[in-house]
Formats: C-alpha cells, structure tokens, sequence
C-alpha cells in the first residue's frame, strides 16, 4: 500500500507532500482508498464533502460500529506518515483480523477524514468538525483558501456535493485514530507503540500588522512606520514566552504586502500557532505575546489587531478506554501537542482513543518525517489487538 | 496626460499600481506614450525591450541630442507619480517651449526606460543597463520573475523581440531626469524644485537562512531549527545598525517555506535593500548586519547564505552640469538615495542631471505617494528652461 502511496502529490524537489483538500491529489488518494476497501470487499461510504468510511460488516455483526482511521491530507511539503500511517494500518489491521480468522460481533469502518491539517482553508479537522456539528455547512462553505478560492466552490470543482449528506456517526460506539507520534517521547521510553492521555489546547491567531508603505532608500529610518519590525519582535518574543512557560509558539506563516525590496511594507500578516498544557496557560501565553506586540507597535507607530482563528480547549481522552487499551501490550499513556480529528470527536461525546507509533527523531509536518518498518508493523499488529477487543 | 493613466494597473483595494514590466499594464503605458508622442508630431522609436524615445528633430536641428524622460513602470502597490511624472513633464515641456515659440538648435528626445524598478525581474533600470551596456541580454534573458517566467519568454509574449536591436545613446549629448522626490529635503528648503548631485550607493543583498522543518506543536522549543528566528533578529538588527550609522536598511519582501500556520519554516528568503552615503559605509553596514546575522544563526543552528543580487556604486551627477542647472531657477543642489536610469546613463559617461520636484509628505513606492499640481507645473517650467538651456 506504501508504494501506491509513494508518489501522490509528492514534490520533486523536496520530497515533500502537497496533499492539498479538493485538489487532484486528494481526488487520487480518495480513488486508491476506494480501490484498495473494494478490493477487501468493504463497503465504502463517500460523503458530500469526500469524508470515506469502509465499512467491514459481517452479517452477525451488530450494535454500535468500532471506527478506525485517519486522513489522507498533508500540510504543505509535510511528510508521508501523518495520516496516512493511520489509514494504512486500519487496512492492514483489518487483513490482520481475518488472516486471525477472527470476525467481528461489531461493523468496524475504516474511515478518511478530509482537510485534517487545515492546510488550504486554515481549519484543522474541518471534515470531523462538519460531521459532527462542530461546524456547520454555512459557515464553512464561505471559508477562502489562498487564491480566493471559497471551500464551496472547491468541494463542487472536486466533483462533490455537501446537499447530498454528511456521514452519520450515530452508530459508532467508539473511535480509535491511530498516528506517528510527533514528538520525541516514544523514543525517549525506548517503546514502538503509546496510547494517548489528552490533547494540548491549541489556537492560531491571525496578526495584523499595519504600517505605511514608502520608499526603502529615501525614507529616514526615523520617518518610518515598519510593520516587520513589529512583527519581527513579535516572531522573538513569541519564541521566548513560550520557552519560559514551557509551551510551544510559532510563526510558521507570514504575508507581506507589497513584498517589494526596494519598499517599507504597508501590511504584514502573520499566524501564530500557539500550545499549552492548560486552557488558562494558553490564554496567559497568547495574551502575553498580544502585549508585547502592542507595546512594540506603539513604538514603531504601527497598529495590531488579533484575531483568534481556531481555538480548541483541552481534549481528555476517555481515560478507562485509555487504560483498558494500554493494558493489552503495557504501552505507556502520553500526551500530545498536536490537533487530530479523534479529538473532535471526543469532544462530540464518542469514546475515543488513540494509539502512537514511534517516530526516531521526533520530525513531523517535513519531509524527514519517518517510522521503521518494525514499529509500524508493531502498530498494525496493536491497533488489531485494539480492534478485536473493542468488536469482540 | 494624467487623467489617461489614472486608472492603469491600478488596484481597486489599495489605489496604487502594479504596473510591472511586460504585462498588458505595460503595454498599454506604451500605447499611451506612443500615441501622445504621435499626437505632437513626434517621431516615436521603440526597441526590441519596450525602451521607447520620442524625437523632436527639426530639420534646422543638428548635434549631439538632449534627452530627457523617466519610466512608466511601477513598484508592487506603488504610487502615480515615481516615474510618469518625469515622462509627462518631460511631453508638458516640449508644449510649454512650442507655445514659446521656441525652436530647438540640437534634437530633444522624450525617453522610457523599461522596468526601472527591478519590480519583476529583480534588477533595477534594466532597460538602461541594457542600452548602456551595464549588463548584457544573455545574462538578463535568463533572470526568472516570481513565477518562474524566464525574462525573455516575457519579452517575447509581450510581443517584443530584442535581436531587432535596442537604443542607441551615441547622438545623445546629455540626458535630464525630471522626478517626484522621495524624500523630505525640499520640503524642509520650502521650495518646489532641487537638482540632484549624487546617488548614494545601494545594494540589494538576499539572505538564505536554512533550517528544519518541524511540527508547531509537537516540537519542543529546545529542539527546533527555526530559521523565522534567525530572520527577524536579523530584520531588527539591520534597522538598528541603519540607524546608529546615519544610512538605510530595509527587509521588504520575505519567502517562507513551506509557510504554514502549523509548521516550523524550513526555510526564510529575504531581501536587504541597503544604501548609505559612501561605498564604505555601505560595505560596513551589510558586513554587520550578515554578521549579526551570521552569529543568531549559529545559536539557532540555523545556515545563513548572503547573496548579492545588485550592488550599485555611488553615483556622482556631473557638477557642472548640476550648477548650470541650479543657477536658471536659484535650485538647491541635494543627494538622493534612489536609484534612477539617470544614475545609469551618467555611470556611462553621458552628462546627466536631474531635477527632483517637492514631495509635500516624502512618501514614495505606496499609494500615498503624491506632488501638489503647483509643484508639478513649477517641475515642467523647471524642465522646459533646462531644455531651452541645453538645446539652444
């Protein structure tokens, strides 16, 4: 399956993935994963939005549905294993089970979110956020992505259409999302596989940095209005905040207007993506760094305004789901830093877990991203484990 | 003449112009040009770049030409006066020396230079290092705009073929620049005209900081590569080191890679625009900056590349000419920190000259920019005397 995978959307240069919602690629990815559910003999499910669930539902098989997945989506050059690991083993773990001879007393569905990553319309896990409500259609559908596009139209030119329906998670008893771990503790635990405690709160925050636009050479450095001074603080004192608090910041993202050599900008736009262990320390962290900008735009004679793009509180994981999975294989709780679609649908009331398998260096969102073979294979083998308890 | 180009390659958002080199902009500048050059009986050349000349050659005319014009092309979201105030004084002032009744003895051509700016390709006044020899056109038809678009297939597509030749300079005797300043010092002199003495030395430098690409959220802080970081100290120290020495420095325009809200950047591209009163200072004042630069780098294990793209020495006007000029109207003779085609001709040995018309706010290079109607008039009396001088 990781051959098929290997070239979609894939650039040349860099190796990376731009594995953008609604672009050929996506479409690509959604065909192979209908091919490949066929080709089990699943029945597969395609929403209006291009959300998927195969669905394995043997005739005895009753009651509330076990749902595994991921998405197939990337960020912007990402790496080939966030998402598609997930989706991967779910197929894998399902050859697992019959090559077991073991057929579930519960449907198990293999489900794709889509846009997971939040790369072209700037909300992550928009596909869950839709299917479970915690967006709406309305909303969403006016989203822009970079080139102006509206996520109405995109979804349409994907040949696809939301006022055909959303899948229902109605019957799903509970979800397992399995991903490489995007951090370091994994290996610091010399272990392949984890089970994940809780999610981060997390945000991002558009900064608009307003300045005059003049002249680069004949303009006294005394008469300027610079917007890229104020954010280029900004980019400094998020870094430093974050490090005092033990929390994460960044500015990943930045626009500049007129992006000219030879001129002071008028305008800089920068996002900050911003973590925190707590609700509250998160709050402190951005009001922190909105402050400090403040006081460096009066300075420069620039102005600022920040707005919250997507903020998501803390997800706890069902913590007996939790344990009871960590007891099959003693594989350590931990928690994570970054946003998944399992975690909206925690929050939607579904029991959830997720499992993480081992990344060697702790790279995400790159094109150096990796798993070994073993612990992806160790991953395969626990999320089946995982799967047979939960449909047994 | 300004009515017409009002509404030219002007942004409906911002009110300022994009009027980049070889876009249909452009091509409709020229169109303007050649019919208003038409329009006075003038015999209008246009060569194989789009660099165009508008001859007032009667038969009793003989000798080395006066030439004088600017540019029509712009900065990204520029103003309406940096370069089509000259060329339309320059058409205003062949009038005001016809309703003089006035005959000139030597040729007088109205000239435009294309992509003055380096907006698209990177490299100022390329139309006049072109015709003067300062760069060739197998070097300039390789250079690559934003969009990868090689700089001769632009030529070509705008309907231009260079092997048909390009301007000759040598009937040209002397050549005056009329321009909107871009600066505060003939507001602070309360008067309406200046003449240039020099141009300050400038250069634009770009700075490839490298680093690794990571996930926002997962990533310690203790364990990232960020190259943002390295950038903006690098963007504040250059202000800083501007300031303390009396000169100029400018990051405008930034690239970053992959440049997305939830990724630590792989990779900053950004541009130092620099400019200083002697060749030594500029020397000086990028050497600090690249070694302020070069030190962050390190604590950030970060890899900084400086390039630079252009570096123009100092350009001193001719001083006779200068004083002649200063003396028809009681002149202040004052330094610019812009680059001009003017600074061009003269480095190739043409005696050159410019007249600078008063800017009530010094903003240029922004749709701020602006002249008030009696400055400008003051600017085509200025131009019609100095050509009466010249070509009597």
């Amino acid at each position: 399956m990781w051959r098929d995978l290997h070239d979609v959307g894939r650039s040349a240069s860099s190796g990376g993935y731009f594995r953008q919602p609604w672009t050929s690629a996506e479409s690509e990815l959604r065909a192979w994963f209908t091919e490949q559910a066929l080709a089990r003999g699943l029945d597969v499910e395609t929403d209006g939005m291009g959300n998927q669930v195969a669905w394995w539902r043997p005739s005895e098989a009753s009651g509330p549905a076990v749902l595994t997945g991921s998405h197939l989506d990337s960020v912007l050059d990402g790496g080939a294993y966030d998402g598609p690991l997930g989706v991967v083993s779910a197929l894998a773990a399902v050859d697992v089970l019959r090559a077991r001879g073991f057929s579930p007393s519960r449907p198990i569905g293999v489900s794709v979110f889509t846009e997971e990553e939040g790369s072209r319309f700037g909300l992550a896990c928009l596909g869950s956020r839709l299917v479970t409500g915690a967006s709406t259609w309305a909303d969403a559908r006016e989203r822009r992505d970079r080139d102006g596009v509206f996520l109405g139209d995109a979804v349409a030119a994907a040949g696809l259409d939301p006022s055909t329906g959303l899948l229902s998670l109605d019957d799903v008893g509970c979800f397992v999302e399995l991903h490489v771990e995007q951090g370091r503790d994994l290996v610091d635990r010399d272990v392949a596989v984890g089970v994940a405690s809780e999610i981060w709160p997390h945000g991002r925050y558009r900064f608009d940095f307003e300045g005059e636009a003049n002249h680069a050479g004949t303009t006294r450095m005394e008469d300027r209005r610079d917007p890229m001074l104020t954010y280029a603080m900004t980019a400094l004192a998020a870094n430093k905040q974050a490090r005092l608090a033990g929390q994460r910041a960044t500015f990943g993202r930045i626009e500049v207007a007129p992006n000219g050599t030879n001129a002071v900008p008028s305008r800089v736009t920068a996002w900050l993506d911003a973590r925190c262990s707590s609700d509250e320390a998160l709050a402190e962290l951005v009001d922190a760094i909105s402050r400090q900008a403040g006081e460096r735009a009066s300075r420069d004679e620039t102005s600022l305004r920040v707005t919250p793009e997507s903020v998501s509180g803390s997800v706890a994981f069902d913590p007996d789901l939790a344990r009871d999975l960590a007891g099959i294989g003693d594989w350590p709780i931990i928690p994570t830093q970054a946003g998944h679609d399992a975690g909206i649908l925690s929050a939607a009331g579904i029991p959830t877990a997720m499992l993480f398998v081992r990344n060697p260096t702790g790279i995400s969102h790159s094109p150096d991203e990796h798993a070994e073979t073993a612990d992806c294979l160790a991953g395969v083998d626990a999320l089946a484990d995982t799967l047979a308890r939960l449909a047994r």
